[in-house]
This record gives structure tokens, C-alpha cells and sequence, in this order.
């Protein structure tokens, strides 16, 4: 965890007090089950519920120091709850194993930091609709291969970023059901010395589901779904930050990250305004991704378990969660104030001297009769005159000075096929796609 | 692709003959849907047809030598098309981009990939059924960080194994569901010169969803999705592996692999029963982990595309499915055949004197009022000795000859919790959650 | 194994025949040390190499339907050799195990791919070279972050590319030694049933070292390093190719891929030359890279060795050696033949009205006694106005209109600080420092 | 960075108190250089030092509320250094670029860690090698896919680690060489502004070779080997966590990691000792590999330089280094410590019967005339006896009783063949490969 990549809500989840108070939550809720079935006295859950309504703070400083010596967490923390709550608190626990917990647990902080991202990922999505909406149809080339293509919109661009930011929103929904779990099975998932009416009240208490079958612990193919998800999440943020880090190249500069007054872009050169936020976040799907197949390598553990996964997870529960979140929140940013220069984009869509237009002129010759390979030849060869003139010379009066295609076309005919509106007649469709009618 | 490692149906929807199959009827689809629109002479479409009708055999070769002079292989397929089916062909392809038609016949084959590996996991899903009830109530140890723990039966192993791939199988059809799109856009998307209904009729006929809003290309967060699902069901495929090769080891050999007569299991000596089997899944399990980076990492295309995904996708869309393929089938023949050794079973969860009923007599003790810590160090005490003997002391006996324990539970008590059925009570409850009631 | 991304000397080597002549070899060397040894007959190896000096086809297909029998493929080998060469063949094999022969013939292919990505890392190196030279003062403009920073040479960012190669050529050497060694010890590494001598004897032959110590299999830490040696080189690949999609951008354009005059970049925009080789470049890269990981999983063997690597090895032997082939012969010939624009460089570098030299005043500003913040401030403001101008301001102009800085520098100690010279004084230190004296 | 997997030395070296001070000690370096050329007076130099001979504790918080104005690091810290020193401090940094300090600082840390590193290793080979000597005669079963294979004793075992480990150490050495490059080029590399000598004083007073070429940044191939060296190096702290693990297995127990007195192996489960330290390497070995993947995506920086790649180094060096630091030395306790059981490895080996013993009985009887095949059939059928019974028969017995057999080999002869001491004969070869005469 990197303070600097890191926001308080999802920081907060990975706390060691907020670890801790999901431990008691699923302790004292197992309590009251086991009471209600008679197993422990009634009188134990009401001291563990009277304690915690005193909102006691767990001090962790006290809790580590037993660990130390007892060299178990589970066992550290429920003996220093005992030392707060009294007698009582000798029928906590019973029948259940530390993984009960500790699994449960880690569902309930991934299944919040699920709801984290998801808003993330909602406030991201009103941001880049207002800004499609806005830029609905300001005209800017389409690039393929880096090269000029044909024009898109600005606001098209972002309608993309809206529809794949959608789909992993229907992904995360998805993971968050996938890893909201609760196993409360003993200690080898055989609800031997724990009634699964246990697992099913806490589970409900929680607001998760219960694990159809659990071997002590939560089967790992659950947790790596989750993180394989934000992986595929963190690599649309990196296009997006690319797709800015191209924009905002000198030669290019169509948009530009928000750049504040008292920003100093380099000590060496003053002029200087780099896209360092979305450098930034393509850096940070790089790790976000790194998270991933430790995850998957998680999965295939020894019989009922072995403990291998718990190290991974210390490190990429957080570091995963924390590091999207503040990459969403980011790229929100950047989206939000971004910085976009229509002028520009018309300019850059004008210098290649209407080569953009090409396609539609092979259209044209081949419904006009010319066969393909002649409409080729006959564009081609105009095409790059205009594209070693480096867009000085136009290719609609190259066109039209050239005899072989005035003999299929009409100047009139070849003038329609260099109108820009053309290509936007589908905006709407797409726009209908994307935000609804 | 490794032959050994492949299995026909899959190989055959990554041949060129099939990828040029989609590829003449997205071409041929789009006609139609042209000829609808007046944009083209219905008679293109029909000539098209005509000559599918006569299921012509799509020469590899020839079109191979076109793509050498063009070097561009959608060019030289229609030009061979063009030459088979004659002059109407050139209204093929009218305002398409090749990546239309590329594009969609990924999402094509992804699907029909998708639809084999759905089978593969059911067949796994019945196969682990069959076994699951009928080992549902065979004693096993059940092993934490591999050592003997508490009672399971290798039925709830298996049951394990059901709700994994069963959930696996869930996430497929998800997987599935978001590749299988069709994008017939254009140049950069626009349907500046394709009309959007050409992309639904050409869907609807594919049995794809149009994609909302593509760039040229379908966007690969798509992709990645997918290849990350399959790493995680090869997690999966390696857990399953994993306890098939921990079963089988000399010490252990509680399953093992078929294993048929004429195999030789080594050169050296003739004894051996390897678990080549899985340790073989282990592997594979591991090159189909190692292809979700590569498809995470083409998630970021440059602008509205750029064509470095395609090589990635070369290697990936076969090697991916197919090894995937191989391995669930595999791994269903591993469970469907595998050899099952109830008596080895008992003999090793005797083999350790009864100290996995020790959570048993703590709880006992502690329900009969002795201290958490105190129940603790009289469990432990006579655990150890019993862990000191190899087996050769009994717990059971032990305890009984304890005055601190027998101060607490009476012999019959003692006696009661060391019976096996007790850890079994709940297996209803278990496989009726994974296998319904 | 692409053929399209293949080529045919590195895809010689992990052929089937390759193999079997290369297990052949083996076997026969050490039935010569074994008859030195006085443990089989010399007639037993005068009979293998009379055989084999015959230059005998190898009959795969003969092979493979032998161990369709037996599953084991050594054994297959063997019994077809003993075929072909008569009651002699008996002796071969004596005391060792098939892994004896399997993981030698491994590093013998190996050590040879790795020869022949030295000789494609040499002829890169002599190509970057060749072009550094050539461009060695073509000014061009250096970019941090995609925004223009200062002057640097065509020639530096070759050079700086050939001493990226020279250091992976360092790598890859020391990379084959790691994985140039001969194991043959018998069934769990003893030498139990085979001399030491036998091993030292075809390790000799074979050009390899001994193994030290091996467990019937060689350490797979050895591959490990071989392939993550591989992805480092990879990604190197990347940089280079990412840098020619830079430059060939419509906006940039100071550099392109070889366009021969047949090619066609794209079947709807004729005018359009794409960058395909250098993309194409970037996937390769990913799936080098993709390996890595499957061959770091493969180190932790259980045991004195399980086969789990095996199926990833017949994956990533050919895959990873036969791409990086040709992704560096590929990025040889881009280099080779790039297209270098020096006038369109030049403009670039003047378009940002002289901004490139503001770290320049700065230093200046600061050394005639500005403090430091006060010349940032002086430089900034008027860079902003450039900025703002696109390239249409004179940042030299307005400096030397600027009383504040002319208060500090005259304006010949302004112009002074505009000369592009300047920066390229070090260019020949750092050309001796890649190239030498 | 997770606390409890991290050491105070490596930890260390990541503070931002360390980091400052390394940039101060750049600072003031090429501050002398820079008065040695005459570019700044020497007082400036001089008053730097004088200021940092006493000793000033590095005040963090206030460089980063001065950071949070300018949004710039070396600039916050230039800025508060100048508040300390006075006004001679604003000739520090003359013609340098932010990353010639920052990139240096990274080079001098990971060269430190790397030195950490080295000495881990060096302390877990003096392990390795005490307790292989320890055991280099004691007999245990080597197990080949899990399977009883032929004898080894538990010193090959481990002397087959050190010989591993000693690969990692000239890796390593090799890795820090390759990281340990001082870069003072200037904004792109050129040296405009700053002499190459500076570079080269700075370079040999922190003990750095200089870097041949850099771009601003020293390029990225360098650190992508180094995290690449440490992920093969975790590969192999698993590979011996993963044999601890197996030999601690309650059925085969032939090791077990150190269990003090007082310490809880499970909260249900008194009796169990879990091998908790290998396990959680197992898990730490996942993650030092996670970070490889990242650093090698980080190679392919956009033109000079982009900055994406220092979001990840902020991630990786420290996690990549402290994790592996912590894992070498928890390591190199768990081999110190390791309780070892010959008794429990003699019974092991003893428990199969004798059937480790058969691929010499299989050599005998080739050696005695018999064919391969023959003599291959001869001890299959009895060793499937021997497999069958559980080890109650022994393959010994068996063969004498065989008249087949005897037909070739008398009694003494069969009985010679299961000498223990036989396998053992080249031991010494080996550890004198290993630990040299």
C-alpha cells in the first residue's frame, strides 16, 4: 500500500481495526446462533453485543503483543476479547475454526471494496457521459495504426470508454456476488462441531451468501475471479490514460490533462506540461495486473487447504483494491477536466489535405462502374501525391484534375464525397446504443 | 498448438478452411443485407450463395499465394472469392473495413470455443456427480496444511470439485455471452459507408449481439475477459490435478490414475505408478495461465485501433481453448476412471491413534466447564505423546487414563467422541446444496 | 508454433528428427563411455555409430506408433533403434533414465537457439550500427512524457538501443552457459547405476558442462533464468518497435517502416502506410514476455523431480525461442530499412518556436545571478506564451523583449542560447562510450 | 510493504529519509565536480558538505508540504535543502534533470538491496551446507513424481539446493552489476548542460559504473533483469519450501519445520504441526514473481522517456526486495532448524518392500543375457506382487522364489543387488562438485 496511490474509504477497509471489528461482527453473530440452538447460553452473545454497544476501541498494540507469544491471531484476538468482556466470552468461537472467521472476513472487505469500486466506476461513467454528450459531435480524426483514418467524433471516443466502463461494471457486480461468501463450517468444512444453521444466520447478518461447500476454507477460485476482474478493469484504464497520452502529444496536443497554475512541469524545462496522471495510471494497471496471477496461482491448494494463499493475500487484497481505486478516481479526474481543444482537432483532421475522404471515393468509382482494382489504382496514386506533399496539395482537386476519374465521376460528385457530416450520420445510432434513447 | 495436446473438434475451429468459412458467410450475410438496402444488386447476394451451395472447397493454398503479392489477407480472400463466383462478387465487402469481418469471426470462433469447453465442463460436472455419491459417505482424513486433520469423505472431495466447476461453468457462459459480438462498422466505426442494419441482420444470422459502439475493432476488454476466465478454470483444473497427484504419492495412495496394463511407468523401475496425468493438468494449467497477461495487455490499443493485438491472438485463440480443452477432458477421464482405495482411506485416518477426534474432546471438555486454555493443555498433552508414538498410542486410551480429564468427562463421554459417523451428519446437507435436495 | 512467425533454422531445431538425432547422439556417446568402461561391449557402440554414419531417415511416424503402445517415448526410441540396428542396441541405455537423455537433449536445443538469437542480436547490433553512424548528427527532437523536451541525434536514439542490445547479448551468453549442461546420473541423480565418467564423456562431446548435481531431471532454475532472459530481451523488442509507431504517427511522421510498392496498407484507405511490422513487433513481445511466468512456475519440481514442466517446455521451447527469432530478425530488417526523414524532423524540432532551448536561459538566468525561482518565473511566462501560440511565438524574440531578462542577459547572450549545436557537443563521448574509441 | 514480512536493514534502504540522503549525496557530489570544472564556485560545494557534516535530520514532512505546492519532488527538496544551507545552495543541481538524481538514487538502492540480497544468500549456502554435511549419509527415498524411486540421502538433497542457490548468487551479482549505473546526462541525455565528467565523479563516489547512453532516464532493461533475477530466485526459495512441506506431511514426516514450546499449531487441533513457514514462503514466492511481469512492462518507455514506470518501481522495490529478504532469511531459519527424522526416512524406505531396489535387479538380468524386454517383464511381475501387498512382501524374497530369475541370477547375486550402500558410492563425487575437494 502506497499512501500516495491510496484513498481513506478503501484504506479504511484494510485496517487492522476494521478487520478486527468484522472478526467480532461474525463472532457475536455466531454466538447468537449457537444460543438459539442452544449450544452456548444466551447470556454469552448478550455480553459480547453489550460490550461492542459500548463501541469499545480495539487496541491492536494489545492484541499483537498476545499474538506474539501465542503466535496465532485468531486465538490472540479472542483471548484479549476475553479479557474485555469477561466469562462470558468462553463460549465464543465454539465449534469454529480461525478460517471461519478469517475467510469470512476477507469476503466481507472484498465484497465492500467491490462496492467502492463499483461506485468508482459509476462516477467515472457519469463523467464520461456528460463529456461524450458534450463532444457529441466535435469532429477529430480517427486513428488507426497511429495513422489518419477516417473522422470520428470526440464524444465517440468517450462513448466507447462509457460502453467498455459499463461491461466491467457488470463484471465487478458480478465478482462482488462471486466473493461475497460466508463459510462458517469448522475445521475442515464438515459443520461437525457447528450447525450449519450457524453459517446461514451470520450469512445473513453479513449480506452474503453461504458457501455451498467449503473445506475449512472459501475455495480460491472465487478470489481469483475477483482479481483476474480488476485486472481486465485496470487495463481499460490504461487505454484510456494512453488514448490521453496521445492526445496530448506536442505534434498532436488535441486535449490535454487540467494543468493548475501552480504546477511546475519539469526543473528543467518550464514550458513543459506533461500527461503525468495518465503515465501515472498506465503504470498503475501495470500492477493491478501483476495482482492477477498470484491470484490464479492461489487457487491450487493442498487438499482441504494449506496457507499459502493467506501471504498473497495480505499484499494484493489491499494493494489491489486500494491501487483501482485510485486509479478510477484518477482517470476520473482526468476525464472530468480534461482539457479538449476542437480547434486542434479540426486542424489535424484538415492537414492531411483530405486524404481522410479516400475511402469514400473508392466507393464511389466502384459504384460508378470502375472495378475494384482500378478504383484502387486510381485513388492510390492521387492519394500519395497528396501524402508526400505532407497535405499541401488537396486530393479533391487532384481528383478532379484527374481525367481517368472525372471519366466516372463528376467534379459535383467527387465535391459530395468530401463532406465531414457524412460520417457522422450514425452518431445518434451509436450515442441511442450507448446512453439509451 | 501441440497435437499431443489437442483434441479435434476444438483444432478444427481454428483451421484456415473454417476461419475463411466465417469469413465468406459474414460476406455473403452482409450482401444480403445490402442487396436489402439497395445498395447493392440482389443478384450479388444470390450469386454468392449460389456458389456456397455447392460446398466448394476453400483452396488454402491459393489464397496464401494472393496475400503473398497483396500482403493483405482479407484482400486476397475476396480476390479468390472474386475469381470462383466471378463478376458479381466485386459488390462484396462494399463499405466494410476488413477488420468487420476479421473481428466478428473471432468473436465467431471464441463462441463456438466457448460452447466446447461449456461441454467439457459439463462432462467433468457429471462425471464428478457420479463419483461424488458414490463416495459420498467413503471415510477419508481430511488434510490442512497437509497433515491429517478432522474426518471428510472423499465424496465431499468431489462435491468440492462439482461447486467449483459448476461455478466455473457460470462464469463460461458470462465469458461467453461478452465475446460474442458482432461489429460491421466501418473504417473507424462511424458506419459512415455501412448502414448499422447490415451489422444487426449479419448478427442475428451469426447468433451474435451487435456491439454497441466499436472503433474498427470489437474492443479487447472483451478478450481479456475471456482468456481470464480460462485461467481460471485451469486454476481449477491444477487444484483438482494437485490433490489426484497428493492422493497417489507412495505414502499416501489413497487414488490413483488408471493405470492399464501395457502402460510402462519407467524405463528404470517397473514399479512405478506415476501420476502423469496430472502432473501433465498441472502444466497445463500453467501455459493457459500464462496467455491472460499477453490478453490483458492488448486491452490498450492505440486511438481507435492499432494491430498489435493480432499476433498475440494468433497464438492465443487456439492455444488457449485448445489446451483448455484437452485438459478438462483430461481431467474428466482422470475422475471418471480414477482407481479408489477405501481400505487405504480408513487405514490412514487410523494410522494416527485418533488424535483427529482431539477437537471433539476439546470442545467436550470445554462444554464441560474446564477453561478454554486448560482444555487446550490437557488436549495437547496427551496429543503429544500420542504424535510421539507415530500412531502406536491411542488418544482415546489416553485420555481416559488422565485424572485431569476424567475429572471433567466420563469414560463413556470419552469413548463418545471418537465415533466417525458424528463428522458425517451434515453430508445431506452438503450435497443437497451442490447437487440440489 | 506460428508458421508466419517462424523461421526455418530456429523451427529446424525443435523438430521431431532434430530430437531423435540429438537423442540418438547421446545414447550413442555414452554407450562409447560405457565401453570404455568395460560395462558393454565396444561392439555395442561401433554398431550404433556403424548405423548411424549411414545417415538412417528417422521414422518418426515408425517411433510415435510404438509408443502409442508402450506410453513412453523414450522406451519407443530406443526399441525402434534396437530395429534398426540389430541384438547390439541391447547395451544402450545401460543405468540411465530417460530424463538422462530427455533434459541433455533440452539444453543441447537450447544452447542452440540461444546461438542463433546471439547471431540475431549480432546482426541487429550491426545494423543499429551502421544507422547510428549514419544519423549520428541528424538533429531530432527528444521527448520525455510525448511532449518535445530538447535537442538530441537520430544517432543517440540508435545508440541508445545498440547499447540496450549489447547488454542483452551479455545476458543471453551467460544465459546459454547457464543452460548448456549435461545430466546423465541415473534415476534420482546417484550415479547409481551409471560412472560419473559417462556423463563427463558426453558432456564433452556434446560441447556442454556437467551438471553438479542433478535429481534425474537438470534443475529447472537453469530454464527459468534462460526464459525470463528471453522476455527481458523481449521487451526490448518493444521499445524499439513502440519508438518507429511513434515516429510513423500522421502527426510525427520523421520516420517510417519500409512500404515496397505492391503493399497495400488497408483495403478502405489507400493513402494509409501502418506501422504493422512495429506492431506486429508489440504483440510478439507479449507473448515472449507470457512465457516467463509458466517457466518460473516450473522450478519448484516436487521432489527429486515430477513432470508438470514438461508439457509447459514442449510449449515454450519452441514458442518463446522460435518468436523472439523472428521478432528480432523482424526488427533487424525494420531497422535496417527504415525510412529517416531529416527534413521532417528538422521542422518538428522548430515548431515549438525555440522551447526546446528554455532550460537554457534558465541556466543562463540563474548563472548571471537570477535566482533560481525568479528565472523559472521568467522563463515560464514568456514559454507560456509560445505554448500558446502554437509555434507561431518566437520564444527567442520574446525573451530578448522581456526587460527583466534582458536586465540579466544581453541579447546576443540570448541568441547564443538558441544554437542547436549546443546540445550535440557530447554526442561523439557517448558514440565512443556505445561503439568505441 | 507488509510489516511482518519485512526486516529492519532492507527496509531501511526505502525510507524517504535514506532516499534523501542519497539525493543529497548526488547533489553534493556533482556540486564538487561541477566547481572542479569551474561551472559553480567551490564555496557552494563546500557549504553543502559543511552542513551535512553535522549530521541534519531530513525533515519529510516538510518537503512534502512543499511538494504539495509545487507538485514536484526534487524540486520540494532542492527547496528545502536551500532553506537550510542559504544561498550557496542555489548552485546545486546545475544543468541536471530530476530523474539524473532520482534514477542514480534507484541505482544506489537496488545495488544496496542487491548487497543484502548477496549476504542472505551467502547465510542460507553456510546453512545448506552444514546441514548437508550433517546428512550427507543418511539415507532417505528419492521420490520421483511423487513415487518411491531409488535411495538419495537427505545431504543430496539440500547439496542440490546449494548448488541452486550458488546459481542465484552469481545472478544476483551479475543483476546488481547490471542495475548499478550513475546517469547525470541532462534533460534527454545529451549532456548539454552538464559535462560528462560530473557524471563520472558522482558515478565513482557512489561506487556506480557510469551509463553509457541514457535518455534522461538510465533505461529500463537494466531493472527489468534485476526483478526478472529476483522472481527466478523466489522460484527457488518455493521449490525448497514446497520439499519441506511434502517431507512434513503426516504420512511421511520425515522432516518438520521447528516447533517452539510455546507455540499453537491450530486453534481446533492441538495434535498439529503445520509447516506454516514454508507454506507462507510458498505464498511469498508468488508475489517476488508477481513483480516481474510489471518491471518488464516497464522496459518499453515512450520516446526519451515516459514516466509510467516509476508508479511501479514504487511498488516493486521495495516489495519485490524486502519480500525476497524476508523469504531468504525465513528460509535459511527453516533449514537451520529443521528437525530432521533418519529413523522415520529409514522406515520410509523400507516400507515398499524393496522395490527401490528393482531397476538393479532389471540391470542384472540384461547383464546376465536376458533381453530387455524379458528382463523388464521378470521384475514388473514381481514388483506388482510387492506393490500390491502394501511392502509385506519383499521383492527379495519374491525374485529367489522365481525361477525365471534364478534361471539367470543365483541367490547372493539377487541378494548383492539390495544394498543400500551401493547407491551411495558417488556421493562424495557430487559433494565435491558442489563444495568443492
Amino acid at each position: 500500500m502506497i499512501p500516495r496511490y491510496s484513498r481513506p474509504d478503501m484504506a479504511a477497509i484494510w485496517t487492522p481495526e476494521a478487520r478486527y471489528a468484522i472478526w467480532f461482527e461474525i463472532e457475536a453473530h455466531a454466538t447468537d446462533a449457537l444460543a438459539e440452538l442452544g449450544v452456548v447460553p444466551k447470556s454469552a452473545a448478550q455480553a459480547l453485543w453489550a460490550w461492542w454497544a459500548t463501541k469499545p476501541a480495539i487496541d491492536v498494540a494489545a492484541i499483537d503483543a498476545i499474538e506474539a507469544v501465542t503466535k496465532h491471531d485468531v486465538i490472540a484476538f479472542l483471548t484479549w476479547v476475553a479479557e474485555q468482556v469477561g466469562d462470558e466470552a468462553r463460549f465464543m468461537h465454539q465449534g469454529m475454526t480461525s478460517s471461519d472467521v478469517l475467510d469470512t472476513t476477507l469476503s466481507v472487505q472484498l465484497a465492500r471494496a467491490a462496492d467502492l469500486l463499483i461506485a468508482d466506476i459509476d462516477a467515472l461513467l457519469a463523467v464520461l457521459e456528460r463529456r461524450a454528450k458534450e463532444h457529441k459531435l466535435t469532429p477529430t480524426i480517427g486513428r488507426s495504426h497511429g495513422i489518419h483514418a477516417e473522422p470520428v467524433t470526440f464524444g465517440l471516443k468517450l462513448a466507447q470508454a462509457h460502453a467498455e466502463f459499463s461491461r466491467h461494471r457488470t463484471r465487478l457486480v458480478a465478482a462482488r456476488e462471486d466473493i461475497a461468501t460466508c463459510a462458517i463450517s469448522g475445521a475442515v468444512g464438515t459443520f461437525a462441531n457447528v450447525d450449519p444453521r450457524v453459517e446461514e444466520h451470520v450469512a445473513g447478518k453479513l449480506g452474503l451468501a453461504i458457501e455451498p461447500v467449503s473445506t475449512q476454507v472459501i475455495p480460491r477460485d472465487r478470489h481469483a475471479m475477483f482479481f483476474a476482474t480488476l485486472g481486465v478493469i485496470a487495463s481499460s484504464v490504461e487505454r484510456v490514460a494512453t488514448e490521453v497520452r496521445h492526445l496530448q502529444r506536442t505534434e498532436v496536443l488535441e486535449a490535454e490533462e487540467y494543468f493548475s497554475p501552480g504546477q511546475k512541469g519539469s526543473s528543467a524545462m518550464p514550458h513543459k506540461r506533461n500527461p503525468v496522471l495518465t503515465e501515472n495510471l498506465t503504470g498503475l494497471a501495470r500492477m493491478v495486473r501483476g495482482y492477477v496471477t498470484p491470484a490464479l496461482e492461489n487457487v491450487a491448494l493442498w487438499h482441504e487447504r494449506d496457507i499459502s494463499h493467506s501471504s498473497v493475500e495480505r499484499y494484493i487484497g489491499p494493494d489491489a483494491t486500494i491501487t483501482l481505486d485510485f486509479a478510477l478516481a484518477r482517470l476520473t479526474g482526468v476525464v472530468d477536466k480534461l482539457l479538449v481543444y476542437p480547434e486542434r482537432m479540426q486542424k489535424n483532421l484538415d492537414r492531411m489535405g483530405g486524404l481522410v475522404h479516400s475511402q469514400r471515393v473508392l466507393l464511389a468509382l466502384t459504384q460508378a462502374g470502375v472495378s475494384r482494382e482500378d478504383s484502387y489504382r486510381l485513388v492510390q496514386r492521387n492519394a500519395m501525391k497528396v501524402w508526400e506533399s505532407d497535405g499541401q496539395l488537396s486530393l479533391q482537386e487532384l481528383l478532379k484534375a484527374d481525367p481517368e476519374v472525372t471519366a466516372a465521376l463528376s467534379p459535383a460528385q467527387i465535391d459530395e464525397k468530401f463532406d465531414l457530416g457524412y460520417h457522422f450520420k450514425h452518431v445518434d445510432t451509436i450515442f441511442d446504443r450507448v446512453f439509451g434513447g
